[in-house]
């Protein structure tokens, strides 16, 4: 049995390089090429396994574990269409910057391209969608084959969690018999370790920055997504010092944890407050400071390209820094972290003073749709409040990110707010929530609408072989609701059947189907009582009946009273 | 309004051009930067437009319109990841040879790359996966423009439908506004047609296949999966004037239709019959002809495989022929109804004879199986005598394809076969026979297991869309099946983990979401019985609950049982 002594000692070295470079979780998909490697990696007390059946969805999954941890996580699929179901998350997480280390297994080169089954073209199969592919040669009895297995394996890892983080692909061909021998070790491991330097900002950015924010009248920190692991007490001493206002996207985990002494520069209400003309017209920034990538709000973008601030410093470990609007002044290309090292010493501005007060004017009135209202924001804006300390929230692209963007207001509690804001797909939605609750294992919601539902139920399948804690708010309003909001709604003739596309369907069967604790709601009301019954099922399922016009009708409701009161308060 | 104007011009000279090339459906999923040909596809008659909201199962719905009807067709889908989603299909649509032309709206140049949403790198993301991609110019008011973009869609319809065929992909960038003008003409439309030509055997081919095949004692055909539209009466009047056996592969088409003539060349049970060890030594062939890609069949694979023919000519007309096993010895490059032509003369030779009484043998044997068995089989070898003549079967890979080849015995009636074997995924099942049914129009019937079913559920949404008439038998076994026939199904400790990934499921509440009709039968008894009920929804689900154990067990029976026969007869 040399050939299999060959072929253990060839899983056992990726296996074993792969936990030493930091890789603690793998999704597999189970399929026949792929034997090796899934029976090492079960064979392992260092690596968790998770099943999911849809490729599609395992990789998403591992997305979210990825995404919520900050740490490399692999996913292991067969030969074959197998890996092409990879390719949607494998984009989200090339735009989202996560770290997912793809294996595929593979046959050897003589089965590939001659029409054999399961066999495609696979090396280099995901093209510019990850930072890095290798095609693996077959196991070999040959000390050099293994020293490169091991050393690559290690360098790929480096490259995914290199910044800007991102996929990488392996492609890892078997022969036949694919078994191996258990409870065996690899003891010629040699290479230790990687041990990454840090990009700080060079004395002269230092400098310049210093003096440029100094000078600033109306300086504004604007706050995209940023890392879960962030230190939300450095940024904070950071933005004080400054004192200037901080618009931040729920994505960027400001608006939790919020104490009183940040309260006021912890803007969150920009995206009501900017469909304000005359705000919008009279608050032109002079300097902006923006985090991460640009936040979800539309009304901030137009405020931005309206008014193109003279100075605009983006924050960016990558040298392909995003600037969607064109308006990056300058880039700093360093690790956030190391530029909020910087203190000012300055008292708030005047200018944060006028967005404070506005903010406070805004979260009046949003309090009061979330209380009155009827439709979709209201019942988002009552999950929100209701959602217990230490717990974490998923949202679906689409409508449920722009209602917490809107209704998801500063609170004390400690709620991490993630979204696959990558390339704001709605597919892989589940899987990603599911993946994000397995890494933090806290108790997670997922706010999501009914066709990001429909396009992820297979992400269910992982709850039937891994323990989870996930609330789902279906939010049904029977088709595509965003569609709504843009211009091409007016079409009527082709409009409901292209974009609404109602599809009639309902989620209790589904629920059903899985065994999950079921409630359909219609109101905020009967949507706060079905959240104080106890949860009684690892996923729970809350379908909440609404109606495409009345939200419109109801958001457009709020943004106008805000900007009335703004108004108002302009003219005292 | 002159903007509208030309984003009018360029979106018809698109449609007119697809149209003129032959596409007449397009399969489309709902989004906002593709707005613009989905309306000009809607506000045209000569196109029928199909939606589906899940981008995967789209692209598979075009791919079973294609793969029933050889016409090319369309499929649109917006900007991001909802293209990623297209990536299984493509995969499957390389390798099954179909021509599906993928058409991605994408963000106009300022907006790539640069962190702006739902924008990913577009141009070429498809890689190797298919034969031709080209990234379209954003609209501008320039004649030449609209006479290289008219130009290129029929160039690139003809790159998919030239043999091989296969996938191509345009990446169509629009700038907003998205909006068209409805119910306007394309009058420029000056490129008329394209007129392939056909590729026939050259003089000097036929004289050596002439010389080569009478010279042949133990001549064989064999014929994999081939077209719908394949001319029966001409293969048959070829291979009755060779006299040589046909080995039929389910996908050949040739086990419906079959009549009285044909019968004794139709060989539909060698795949049981090659289990047998002296049949398989003793009826070595001296050549081989073989039509489409290598039959499903393993057994036959190492019939083959362990005589290496003398003479083995692939007919394909592929420059990259299929020949898994390397066995061609002869590649003949042309189009296999050319070949057809040819006319030999001669009786059925002694070696048909000895395979057409093995063939009435087993025949005999897997009749018995199927009326006396309880597994699978027994319920596949039900459906397949209970179904009408003027329907159509499609399998998924894995048992069912299998079963398929073992229980569907040669029928006079006009039955359709199709199965994804391109790539032998158990991805897009569902939506490849919507798809299927949707070109043929006939009565259709799914074979599938319960994983692979689980994959694509989102197949059925389509039905919420289109009228359809499909019947779904789902075998449910709680998991992989096919897994317990290989070698690593002897891993006890992580074998049903990994692979059995029994997830528990069961599908009458699907079944109730859908509102489709639903049974539960356990033997091929209660299946009859639920098939002679009436049909009441478009959509049927009938779910048959088998024992992974009794089928791996009632397969090894009826084969023995075969093998036995075989024996007997030797001896005699």
């Amino acid at each position: 049995m040399d050939e299999r002594k060959v072929l253990t000692s060839y899983v056992l070295r990726i296996r074993e390089s792969l936990i030493r470079a930091g890789v603690r979780h793998v999704v597999v998909s189970p399929g026949s090429r792929s034997t090796p490697l899934a029976y090492a990696f079960a064979d392992s007390d260092s690596v968790g396994v998770h099943l999911q059946t849809d490729e599609r969805s395992a990789a998403f999954y591992g997305l979210g574990m990825a995404k919520a941890s900050g740490e490399p996580i692999a996913v292991l699929c067969t030969s074959g269409t197998a890996a092409s179901n990879y390719m949607p998350a494998i984009t989200e997480a090339k735009y989202a910057r996560v770290p997912l280390i793809v294996l595929t297994a593979d046959r050897p080169h003589e089965l590939r391209e001659v029409g054999a089954p399961q066999a495609i073209d696979q090396p280099g199969m995901f093209g510019r969608m990850v930072k890095h592919s290798a095609d693996f040669p077959v196991p070999e009895k040959r000390p050099d084959l293994l020293e490169y297995i091991g050393r690559h394996v290690q360098r790929a890892v480096s490259i995914a969690t290199d910044a800007p983080a991102g996929p990488v692909h392996l492609n890892i061909p078997f022969r036949e018999p694919l078994l191996i021998d258990f409870g065996t070790d690899d003891p010629g491991l040699s290479f230790r370790s990687v041990r990454r330097g840090m990009m700080i900002p060079e004395p002269g950015m230092v400098r310049w920055f210093t003096e440029t924010t100094s000078a600033a009248k109306r300086g504004l920190i604007i706050a995209g997504e940023l890392p879960a692991d962030l230190d939300k007490d450095a940024f904070w001493k950071f933005a004080l010092s400054l004192g200037w206002p901080v618009l931040a996207d729920p994505l960027s985990g400001l608006r939790s944890g919020v104490s009183d002494e940040v309260e006021a520069l912890c803007i969150d209400q920009y995206d009501a407050i900017l469909k304000n003309e005359r705000f919008k017209q009279e608050m032109a920034p002079d300097t902006v400071i923006r985090f991460g990538p640009q936040p979800v709000s539309k009304p901030l973008a137009q405020f931005l390209n309206g008014h193109r601030p003279h100075t605009y410093i983006v924050v960016d470990e990558s040298p392909a820094f995003r600037d969607p609007y064109h308006l990056a002044t300058d880039h700093f290309q360093c690790a956030p972290e190391m530029l909020m090292g910087i203190r000012a010493g300055n008292d708030p501005s005047d200018y944060a003073m006028l967005w404070s007060e506005a903010n406070r004017i805004a979260t009046e009135e949003t309090r009061r749709a979330v209380s009155a209202g009827t439709d979709e924001g209201a019942m988002a804006g009552t999950l929100f409040a209701d959602m217990p300390d230490g717990s974490d929230l998923f949202a679906s692209s689409s409508m449920p990110i722009r209602d917490v963007d809107t209704f998801f207001m500063n609170t004390v509690r400690d709620i991490g707010i993630f979204a696959n804001r990558g390339v704001n797909g709605i597919d892989g939605v589940v899987s990603t929530a599911f993946g994000v609750q397995a890494s933090r294992k806290r108790p997670a919601y997922l706010l999501i609408g009914d066709l990001a539902m429909l396009h992820d139920m297979n992400g269910l399948i992982s709850s039937r072989f891994d323990e989870t804690d996930l609330t789902i708010l279906i939010m049904n309003n029977d088709g595509g609701g965003i569609f709504s909001y843009l211009p091409q709604a007016g079409e009527g003739r082709y409009f409901e059947n292209l974009f609404g596309t109602p599809t009639g369907l309902k989620f209790r069967s589904l629920a059903e189907m899985y065994g999950c604790q079921y409630d359909a709601v219609e109101s905020a009301d009967g949507l706060r009582e079905a959240l104080h019954q106890p949860k009684q099922t690892h996923v729970r399922i809350i379908e909440a009946f609404s109606d495409r016009q009345v939200n419109l009708g109801e958001h457009r409701k709020l943004w106008q009273a805000v900007g009335e009161r703004l108004d108002a308060e302009w003219n005292r």
